[in-house]
């Protein structure tokens, strides 16, 4: 594992580490919203007397063409096998340069600087990098650790409160996978100003869950499906609205994804029916119910194209209890639609 | 490690292994060359009732575009997790396709079946991918080792001689880094019908040479190095002749190398200078003589620019004695042009 560094000084971890590396030369990449935003926080390194290659943000850019610019400005400007790359933005930014960065000369250190909290919480543990291609989402990628991911809450005020509640969905899944004082932690915060209560602490604790996790199963043969909680739901309802162009975020998808699946689990694995409508109200106060016309059907079809699913049938990870889960649950076509059904 | 299997039948190691892992889709991968020499070698197994994927042959082909080409059909004829990627022929394609393999899905299984000489005994083993960029070779890879290799003599009688010297070269670099009954072998070898002498015995010592070196230093830290025995000035001739577009091929370079670099043993190192003078013969005997014009100055600026030297100087493995080698020898340019002199 490389290292997770959670900081309230981001530019001083930063030249830390640039120093005890000893690089031949610095590359930083970012987009151009994240150059805007995030760049003005570094003050004392002068980023200027660095490279910087910028790629344009957004989900259609997390393709080989922006890899392909990445190689090609780090071949000209001469990167070498101890050069570094500093990736800081949101996930796209993140995959998509320790993608690049894994394969330059068979792989240099790079570091990640994650800027958004869905960044924070999920892309920065696993190793996994990845560019979108024919249409399907990281199609092409490696497993790769890089050197070392910075944490630093001061990120989050550059950002609204939707995005902020996309990676609070995956702290939700976090706790309940975790249980415990965490779980309690998570679900007693307050609704009203939810950016604020986020503290580093929190943030970090729900990283350990991720770590843990990913640590005992590193290339996802087994245990590590844990972490697609709410997932298989989450992508059928994310993957209607980017083709109905509705403007619905990952964890708005992930939120009401684990709802139908503690459904699931109410049903088939005896969670507790009263923690599970408490859920249900605690996500719906705080996520928007998506509104978009789509049929049960329709979600049922797309999950039993989900990649994920090696055979026939579709694989869910469900709980008996917060902290308790059980992978490899394979659920009927009438269990996943009385699933569904239960979010209107 | 992934398996290596040495075999007289290549056709019933494929299928047993097609059988085992039980993929949902088999695509083999070749260049036009590899698919009309080498195919017709499959007579049981319906190669074409898969997909068969074909890039362009040469070095020129060892690019992104063939990358791309090979991921766009895995899409389009919808590969899975559990696909597999068999790589027919050369160098070439055995890096191109496992480089394609390693990043499909976060990689797929690929199979490795080397059709030269050098494939067999350099690439087959050691994990690295690559392909070139910029124009610079293998600039952009992983180390990625494949699910298994299959090496098999029988290809061997499709390859003209100097494509059998090619690889013959890399097998007395492994020579003189084992020393020992192996040294023996190889530089007691007739140079009359040298490809019906080298017996899948001999390949399998060779491998197992580099596969031990390996082992102990799979992402190159450091006694890695010592396999580049040679190739510190075969690499600076190489570069010569393809700017020159003189047919000088990889193993002529790195012979001609070894004899500057056994010098450099002589003066450094303490290398016995009888040995030395003998070994020197035995090249001269193999191989032919680099014609192209080039200054010692020219050779030395390339070695100066190689991208395995990580700070100021040129590094070279050197040997105390066949079996006895230590990496990490800085020349001075004196040392370096006087060896270069030397060959002449």
């Amino acid at each position: 594992m490389g290292d997770i560094v959670f900081t309230g000084s981001v530019e001083q971890e930063l030249k830390k580490i640039i120093e005890e590396y000893g690089p031949d030369s610095v590359f930083f990449l970012a987009d151009r919203h994240t150059y805007c935003h995030c760049f003005s926080l570094f003050r004392e390194i002068n980023i200027l007397q660095n490279h910087i290659i910028l790629i344009e943000p957004g989900e259609n850019h997390k393709s080989m063409e922006s890899v392909e610019k990445i190689w090609k400005v780090l071949i000209s400007k001469g990167a070498r096998r101890n050069s570094v790359l500093i990736n800081i933005g949101g996930g796209i930014v993140t995959d998509v340069g320790g993608f690049a960065a894994s394969c330059f000369k068979r792989g240099i250190k790079c570091v990640n600087i994650p800027t958004t909290l869905l960044a924070q919480v999920d892309a920065s543990v696993g190793g996994k990098t990845g560019i979108n291609m024919g249409g399907l989402k990281n199609e092409v990628g490696t497993f790769s650790i890089p050197e070392c991911v910075i944490i630093d809450t001061c990120f989050l005020k550059t950002l609204p409160v939707r995005q902020i509640l996309s990676g609070f969905a995956e702290m939700i899944k976090h706790a309940l996978l975790q249980g415990g004082p965490h779980f309690q932690d998570i679900f007693s915060l307050s609704p009203e100003s939810l950016s604020e209560r986020i503290s580093l602490d929190l943030i970090k604790e729900s990283v350990r869950v991720k770590e843990n996790i990913v640590k005992s199963d590193p290339t996802e043969k087994g245990i590590r499906k844990a972490l697609n909680f709410g997932h298989t739901v989450g992508h059928a309802l994310e993957s209607v609205a980017i083709e109905q162009g509705v403007e619905f975020y990952h964890g708005d998808a992930v939120a009401w994804g684990m709802v139908a699946e503690l459904y699931l689990s109410v049903k088939k694995r005896g969670f507790d029916e009263n923690l599970y409508q408490q859920i249900r109200t605690f996500i719906r106060t705080l996520y928007p119910f998506y509104s978009f016309p789509v049929t049960e059907e329709k979600l049922y079809g797309l999950m039993l194209h989900d990649k994920k699913n090696e055979k026939e049938g579709v694989n869910f990870t469900l709980l008996k209890a917060p902290g308790d889960y059980i992978i490899d649950n394979y659920c009927s076509r009438e269990e996943i639609l009385a699933a569904l059904k239960s979010l209107v």
